[in-house]
């Protein structure tokens, strides 16, 4: 690390030499394999962008000029160049961001990873310095092709190409993927070579990265063809870039540091905006990610860095319950269809798509697009299923509003990392759902407490035909089988502790992934002479009448939940309970309006006292000051 | 109406021989003229669309064949052709919707009024088709060039243009402007001339039109002058849309009825994805909407049918006293910039546009990149005011929350047609943004009262710099100034009726435009010994601390706001207030969960039981209850 040591700002970058630039880039491959192994992270997005950060930085002057990185993931390399070196807390409360962080560094901007916004912050930061007339700052985005099928992108390239005189350089980091392969029509106008010169210069790179690695027999033609394929899939959109009235410089091999500095040169002499086109390979460097297909380096957990497989085997997970239960109603559902929005392998569509390849459709990174053609599938009878990441539907508000529900489309909405995610940073929660989706008229929502109530949601789920239907359950591990004692019209009695004679009633109810929560809380107050009973309604949106009639049997109500406490299933429960005349106090627990700094879950939690002993001492606290 | 009178179902186009067909063109427009002028309604969108509906009619044989149309308020025509002949109740309760709508006729699909949406249903209708083995059904997009700016569609070509054998076309109705204008690089590349032959047959078809007005000189003149940049601003994207692998026809002259039905043949006949391209002229054959540059006649209140003058002078709104006080603030502070999304005009800020034509930005139907390039202009230092219809922020809420608010970006957005606003549907109503905007954390939203409270309000908003604020107010003219007798901390108390000794005490809070209803329940709570004390919070979110303390103070609680009643501002009050321990109930009237059919806003609030003497018989009948 004998070069790294010396950079702790990006003048130190700008100072070396040419020719130490190779060394650079591969102690920051080094560096990122061995740190992000350790703590896991996202290996394959900043291995792919090495030399390009090293350019951006001996070109722009940040941060008098402004870089700007769409979903934030690949700004390790950054991180690094910009004085950032102790990885070792990665991702984990008090360590660096997985994502740029305004509190970590004046080079950071843009802390939001939702994909497609880099050209729409550029655009306006472009703006900002023409009218305070600094023509001499420019503004450089940095958005993968992936990213491009996003509406929102799309959206600012139309802008953009209208500013002739702004100094704003797009650059397209181009890996033919974006979490997996970049699919629709412009992927296919990629594929349509109209570079002869610029193919033929990254084919020899890539002919020449195969010799280095020595990849031998069939890996190698294997591997040639892929890279054949990737190549044909990256070169030359500039047709489609210049009829917006862009400049297009490219297509420029993104692993030639060299090369990458002289395109970012002539982009930044143009003085209007310019589309800089750059292809790299996603995982460059670490044979491991280089030679995975199905793209597991995308993101890693704790990985041992030799061989690339994860240290701690995942879990039994909330995704591969819903992965194995879709394959099942598909078998039995000929009208089951499944959307994607660029994440088929992590939200458990993968197997599905195995045994039904005609019936599941990638729509690119547009949450959007996925919702409105839901409802066009559903308008023909079939029963769309999209699964997505929950933060990702806030993008889909509108049309979830107006074209699903509006309408009565029968389409199942599957949220994967629902509630508190933790370690992803503030823009990966996915807290915001229960409130969001709770204004929406007609829907139902399920947020399932363990395997056999997930596997009943989605058959449930996919039975209605006139509303969308919501199914949410939380990232990562699976907890044991949670067995109800008794059923009371829909809702689930989990357990009941008597209460001695006279003895104060409380029902607490559970929602979801904090069910078990809710369980540890029923046992906490049960020692203080109360009556407690537990359940779990299950089916949260609308609030069933149901679970307004237990509340009003019992003296006080608790409600513990993983999504925003204003607007969510317990202050519901008590406005329902309210209408019905019904004066027991609901106390709600969830996460208050406010951004969460990563951390993981557990801290968070208890951070926001949602742990079962702070809920159960606040009980009581309220218990006590009624009595 | 010799014609006209016989259609009662597309069959009946079909049958007509081509030579009448001119004359059902100009029965339809001298019907539309007649009628829309007495009802109001989108005149100039369906003046433009009076051959290409007839084409489409004969081509394709729908309901087998599916039509959607984009922004619905373009359907008239297609209601008139699928036996739709009462228009006298046009946008009113019980008559004809001003959008398609299913419980109308089978002929409908998409009721969405939100633009960019069409090809997203097509999408997903035509891979339903393609599932069901269907390949003899057609689905039909027609889109307008204002539109396509908006990212949606975007997302939805991209997925369009990977379905090879889908039998799907995309008409897009090109006028050159939507609302106003269409404006970025997509308007600058429909600027560039492909086609000479194509370009010379319009030119043609242009001067004809000019013979036959007779315009004489100047207009003359400038018509023509108009005429042709509005024609080079329209011909020939196919580049573009051939870049992502999608078929192109076109362009047609889009009131040659022959052409275009020659050119849906041929679409229909390729087999797969296909783009029509068409241009038509907005308000086509009504001479003052022809003529008429600032695009009034998009859509109409009542007019003379003649003269195209209003027949009831609007009288002064919201958005007229917003146009003129952004002015006053533009000139007091140079770093205030404003962003519209295609509607500078509607929403108030041409007057700031003719002052200060540098700091406008005219971003495209693309609320998305409204909100985050607004965050983007932001980080330069700039306060940017974003102005849209409230319903359309629904499509910005994830922007909004991770671009604005978690960077605590300083951008103001204006939310216009807030509330109940009415006849143009459900999808108009802009009622969701307070329940939606709740749950953003950090942001400060005002709903205004009167012409005082809402420049206020104004001011204070651009002076937050950490923060996103609103600003919301309803549709329409505006009442009288409503003075407060009294500021409690930022509370305006508007009014107290004393009871007699020993009274219970009751807090009526008015949100907005909702106040002048509360004040009115006031007096007739006063009617019945209630000590009575009326309230504007002005600021409603976060809840005023000085609110709740008021709260504090009373026996009981009412609040009025035409917002949804779940998640709304009373929900939240009187969650804070429990919060803080106090007991007093919160009754909230508002707006339920629910689609709102089409009506006046005074019936639709009737309906709703939120006028005053519904409200106050329900709180007197909970009073009642409670004594």
């Amino acid at each position: 690390m004998a070069l790294l040591d010396r950079i702790t700002s990006p003048a130190d970058v700008r100072a070396l030499p040419a020719r130490r630039l190779g060394d650079l880039a591969d102690e920051i491959r080094a560096f990122l394999v061995d740190r992000v192994s350790r703590t896991g992270g996202h290996l394959g997005p900043n291995l792919g962008v090495v030399e390009l950060t090293i350019a951006l930085h001996r070109v722009f002057e940040s941060p008098r000029d402004t870089l700007v990185f769409d979903t934030g993931h690949q700004a390790y390399v950054h991180k690094l160049l910009t004085g950032r070196r102790d990885f070792s807390d990665l991702r984990r409360r008090g360590g660096l961001s997985g994502y740029p962080s305004r509190a970590e560094s004046e080079h950071d901007v843009v802390e939001n990873s939702h994909a497609s916004t880099a050209l729409s912050w550029a655009d306006g930061i472009a703006k900002g310095r023409q009218i305070a007339g600094e023509h001499d700052r420019y503004t450089v985005a940095v958005i993968g092709d992936g990213a491009l099928t996003g509406g929102m992108a799309w959206e600012a390239l139309n802008n953009i190409a209208s500013g002739a005189d702004r100094r704003l350089v797009v650059v397209v980091n181009d890996n033919g993927r974006s979490y997996a392969p970049t699919i629709g029509g412009l992927a296919h106008h990629l594929d349509t070579l109209r570079t002869t010169q610029g193919y033929e210069s990254v084919l020899t790179w890539g002919k020449t990265t195969l010799r280095r690695s020595g990849a031998p027999g069939r890996l190698a033609y294997g591997a040639l063809h892929g890279l054949k394929k990737g190549i044909k899939d990256v070169v030359a959109p500039q047709g489609m870039f210049e009829d917006l009235g862009l400049k297009y410089v490219g297509p420029v091999d993104g692993h030639d540091e060299g090369a990458v500095e002289r395109a970012l040169h002539r982009a930044k002499a143009f003085g209007g905006p310019v589309i800089v086109h750059v292809i790299t390979e996603k995982g460059r460097g670490y044979s491991p990610a280089e030679q995975d297909v199905a793209d597991r380096f995308h993101a890693v957990g704790r990985i041992h860095p030799e061989t690339g497989l994860p240290l701690a085997p995942s879990r039994f997970g909330w995704t591969s319950v819903f992965a194995d239960e879709i394959v099942r109603i598909g078998r039995r559902r000929p009208d089951v269809v499944a959307i994607t929005a660029a994440m088929l392998q992590p939200v458990g569509l993968a197997p599905f798509e195995a045994e039904f390849p005609e019936r599941v459709f990638d729509v690119g990174i547009a949450e959007q697009h996925a919702a409105t053609s839901a409802a066009g599938l559903a308008f023909t009878g079939l029963h769309p299923v999209v699964a997505v990441y929950a933060t990702f539907l806030n993008r889909a508000f509108d049309q979830v509003l107006m074209d699903v529900a509006l309408h009565r489309a029968g389409v199942t909405f599957v949220l994967d990392r629902a509630g508190i995610t933790g370690d992803d940073g503030a823009s990966h929660n996915g807290m915001w759902d229960l409130a969001m989706l709770s204004i929406v008229p007609g829907l139902r929502l399920a947020a399932p407490r363990d395997e056999e109530t997930l596997r009943a949601a989605l058959r449930a789920a996919v039975d209605v035909d006139d509303a969308p239907t919501v199914v949410r359950y939380p990232k990562g591990a699976m907890g044991e089988a949670l067995p109800a004692l008794e059923d009371v019209d829909g809702v689930d009695v989990l357990a009941r502790h008597e209460g001695g004679a006279g003895a104060r009633k409380v029902l607490v109810v559970g929602v979801g992934s904090m069910v078990p929560t809710a369980l540890r809380v029923g046992e906490l107050l049960a020692g203080h002479d109360l009556a407690v009973t537990v359940v779990d309604p299950r089916w949260v949106l609308p609030v069933p009448a149901a679970l307004v009639k237990l509340v009003g049997e019992h003296d006080h109500v608790v409600t513990v939940e993983d999504g925003l406490v204003d607007g969510g299933i317990g202050a519901l429960t008590g406005q329902r309970a309210r209408e019905a005349a019904c004066l027991t106090p609901v106390q709600s627990f969830g996460v208050p309006a406010a951004f969460l700094d990563h951390a993981t879950r557990d801290e968070i939690v208890d951070e926001l006292r949602l742990g079962a002993h702070d809920v159960a001492a606040d009980v009581l606290r309220a218990l006590g000051a009624r009595s």
